[in-house]
């Protein structure tokens, strides 16, 4: 055997653990994070008997987002706060405890978490699990023992930072992001060493240069995207200090291209009045280097949000066949509305369409790479602006898409989601919400407040809809079997015709659904399809009040938005894995 | 139609009901609380068939005991505390919510509830279900709107009264208990009127006679059980007055004998040498008068406990072929080791033996009704007894036990835990603890900690056993099908052969079971069977140490002798329901 470093060896070892159909190792099944399965022994012909095999409770009564991983013949579950981890041991009947991780945190972390304690997944790689905590605590867990190996903080939940996403791992590094965007908190991500902790390079969403890691390779189609130190310049006085761009996300990496892909929030506070200019880089999909953190480019959707639409949502990859040609892109379905297709080498925009019902801007012009805005729609303070669409959970949020290489279609879960917005001033006070925004939200066009859509990022056109009544917020799932998966927040975990949309299997889970299904094979050979059901997140807080600068905790439960999710789905969390 | 006065509607309601296999709108099933249900859809042929139909989160995190009702086409669901009811709608896909009822409780009520924060079930009777909250308010909901109807307060928890037990309806009354044996409380039982909530009557559990509700139709065939105002003379001083004989245990009735039968808890304190006597009338079986609450016979298990022998375990209501002639008795599993049959008319002991390792008595005299004690397993202050068996949550403890009438055979999870006991004086404070004792259990004789039996009440023997690593601490189920199901605390729902006790199939629920299976009908025609899953309850309460005077709450959870069941299961409740 080759002498390899070590962190080509665990480099290998993800190219070659996310090719193995049966195990899933990566939140997004793979680099690509397309969340394809090429697994067919469960297809739209027996899809119809599948059944319950074993269930798991996670012992939360707060929302549950992400997927656990396999590996192995071992599923390794998170919670969300207090961000438990379960090893459990695919081999024995039932799937047992091998071990588990319970980190003590401060009882008072998820007073500054947004939008519930969620947490989006575990990180795996070289006999390591990884957990970012809401504390901020980034830990390496001996993934055979459960015994801790290092643990690194990368924020202060005194100022507001929490952390959400779930981690990546590239190589010899640990990249996270962080959460705190309506705490005045200045995003950035972090590439810590798997097997040290320490910290390797940082790069800001906002600030000089320097900090935001922009350097001699940077490039970018845009001229509005060209120049120095616009991550001050964008701003006005000091406010990119405190301006969001969190990366509370998804992250992709291209091995070929050696890129790192995620993407940045909502610049702070919301209301735009008091933060003239384009705020960069909030609302930015970044390209960098991982080893170095360097950005190759960056595609800002939003420029000077007024709506709180953050761009965080996953990128993910894909080559498809355009005009033509085969063409390396990046699909990113933004909260703002339109479907991005990206040419993932240089940034260009190829395609941007409308994936839902949008009014504040007509269309994105493909060559300045502007959305082309409709004045009415903007926000300022001490107007309240009526009726804009998308709402500020957007067209979709946090729920990730996938996409089938069989059909050449993405499968995108949607809210449909309207609002009135009113800036309003706001201090900003460390660690307190940082907001200055009264939103009300309500059903948008139709009145069903969310539909689960097939999509054609080649042409941005949707090829078909499955209307549901309260937001598609749980992320979906393509496998080869031409069934395609997704949960709804009345707990139904659903399956359908990959091609067609056509309803194939139901089942009601005990909670609402905003995580994410997978599948694997497990020892017996046999494939499962397993998801977490537990209501919660931002569509499942308990508050449908407006947001402004007095309480802007209130309201962020937007159910007026979304239907009484409470009662539709009482909340407690479990795992479902089912088979044929 | 005759002019009945409301009561006996009421009355020919609940009969008529229980005799529906289709609903399940008592307790137990029916007044004999036999569990048995003549449904026979799922058989010992299919049931290896059975799948998870759909799930229903709880959104507590602590144990769950008792089952769901199911009254024409809606089911109703408890949770122990905060003790929500939820009305599901069976004639919907998924059984979506018609109503929840959430009561509102004082925060430090749990602080007062021995073992965990656990409530057996709901009753129903005239478009009413009936709820005992933790906090003893007992409330009248509308059956159609979840609407509160009337509310009463059986008792004071800052005394240390809780309410565990599910109520019973008996024609216009509803029967509910009192707990809180380990703080001192003297045990009553109160009948309320069903359309008002007005109190009836009340009888203690200690005391004068006329406290005690004795009066002239009291009859015994032991004369250690005759002469007046015994609740007093049999204890030193006053110490009935906080003497425990708590009734959270499970209530049944003969309707033509026109009986209401329970039992009563352990004497209070646990330490004996500080309350000599018999400590009448706690640890005994009443026969009364539902109408007048007058006792019509009384039989005392367990006189001057020493172990904390609580008797409130069910009273089966059975016609048994005994000897060439039919006799009308009540089966008793008590704590204390010993499966009782005793004459319902009369309270005559017919039958006594051990139904688990029991080593503090040799056997029950059945001419004086009294234990054979072994003088070495006695307890007392300031002697550590060593070895005792059973230990104090008894050889079965709340778990109920089923019969079939099919194969005359109980079916009962019992526990298999000895002990270490040493009684330690403690005084008396309103509201606190009032335990006096060290004790320390572990596994019985064989190591496993449970075991799940069938049992032959003519002869008191044992005819088949399936052992079990933890304590079988949930209830049984028997049907017509030749099945019979029961829950594990590592989360197993387990369907056995009823004749033979062979094992048919198995399904992993997210938590422990410390519920009890049920079965019905829904409006598709087809049989389900339906559990709670959520371990805790005093087999699961977090902690493993010693009781002592210093800290009497430490130790009640007893995990060394259950195994750590929060990593055998981990807590969340959720309903299960399976169909073919």
């Amino acid at each position: 055997m080759l002498a390899l470093p070590f962190w080509a060896q665990a480099n290998d070892e993800l190219l070659m653990l996310q090719e193995d159909a049966g195990q899933w190792t990566l939140p997004g099944k793979n680099y690509s994070a397309n969340r394809y399965s090429t697994l067919n022994q469960i297809t739209s012909r027996n899809v119809k008997n599948l059944k319950a095999s074993w269930t798991f409770s996670l012992g939360v009564l707060r929302g549950q987002e992400g997927a656990p991983l396999v590996v192995g013949t071992t599923m390794y579950v998170h919670t969300g706060f207090p961000n438990n981890v379960y090893a459990l041991d695919l081999t024995r009947d039932g799937a047992p405890i091998k071990w588990a991780y319970k980190p003590n945190q401060d009882a008072n972390v998820p007073a500054v978490a947004c939008c519930d304690t969620v947490y989006r997944g575990l990180a795996y790689a070289g006999g390591k699990i990884f957990l970012a905590q809401l504390d901020t605590n980034v830990v390496a867990i001996d993934a055979a023992t459960g015994k801790e190996i290092w643990k690194v903080t990368q924020g202060d939940p005194g100022q507001g930072m929490t952390i959400t996403a779930a981690p990546l791992v590239i190589k010899d590094k640990v990249i996270t992001g962080i959460s705190g965007g309506e705490f005045g908190v200045r995003g950035f991500v972090t590439a810590n060493d798997i097997n040290t902790g320490e910290q390797v390079w940082r790069a800001y969403s906002a600030g000089p240069d320097t900090d935001v890691l922009i350097g001699d390779g940077f490039s970018s189609p845009y001229a509005s995207h060209q120049g120095a130190d616009l991550g001050v310049s964008t701003w006005k006085g000091d406010e990119w200090t405190r301006g969001g761009g969190t990366t509370w996300g998804w992250y992709t990496y291209d091995p070929e291209l050696d890129l790192l892909y995620y993407s940045t929030g909502n610049p702070g506070a919301w209301n735009p009045t008091q933060r003239p200019g384009d705020n960069k880089w909030s609302m930015t999909i970044f390209a960098r280097n991982p080893d170095t953190g360097m950005a190759r480019w960056a595609y800002q959707m939003t420029p000077h949000d007024e709506w709180d639409y953050d761009g965080v949502n996953e990128n993910i990859l894909a080559d498809l066949s355009m005009n033509g040609e085969t063409r390396k892109v990046l699909v990113h379905f933004d909260r703002n509305g339109f479907g991005y297709t990206i040419d993932r080498a240089t940034g260009e925009v190829l395609v941007a369409e409308k994936f839902g019902a949008v009014n504040w801007a007509t269309s994105v012009d493909l060559e300045t790479g502007l959305p082309v805005r409709v004045a009415e729609k903007g926000t300022q303070a001490g107007r309240n602006s009526k009726d804009i669409c998308p709402a500020a959970i957007g067209t979709k949020d946090q729920q990730p898409a996938a996409f089938s290489p069989k059909t050449g279609l993405f499968y995108v879960p949607t809210n449909n989601i309207c609002m009135d917005y009113e800036g309003v001033p706001v201090k900003y006070q460390a660690g307190q919400w940082y907001v200055g925004a009264i939103v009300r939200m309500y059903p948008g066009p139709g009145g069903n407040r969310g539909e689960f859509i097939a999509w054609d990022a080649t042409t941005g056109e949707k090829k078909w809809g499955i209307k549901e009544n309260l937001a598609a917020y749980g992320g979906a799932l393509a496998t080869a079997g031409n069934v395609v998966f997704y949960g709804t927040m009345e707990g139904w975990l659903k399956a359908v015709n990959a091609k067609t949309g056509e309803l194939l299997w139901r089942f009601k889970t005990g909670s609402g659904i905003i995580a994410n299904p997978m599948t694997f094979l497990a020892p017996d050979g046999k494939q499962y399809v397993a998801v977490i059901s537990g209501v919660g997140g931002w569509a499942g807080i308990a508050a449908a009040l407006d947001i402004g600068p007095e309480d802007p905790t209130a309201g962020l439960g937007a159910l007026g938005a979304f239907g009484d999710a409470g009662m539709h789905s009482t909340k407690g969390a479990m795992l479902y894995v089912f088979g044929l």
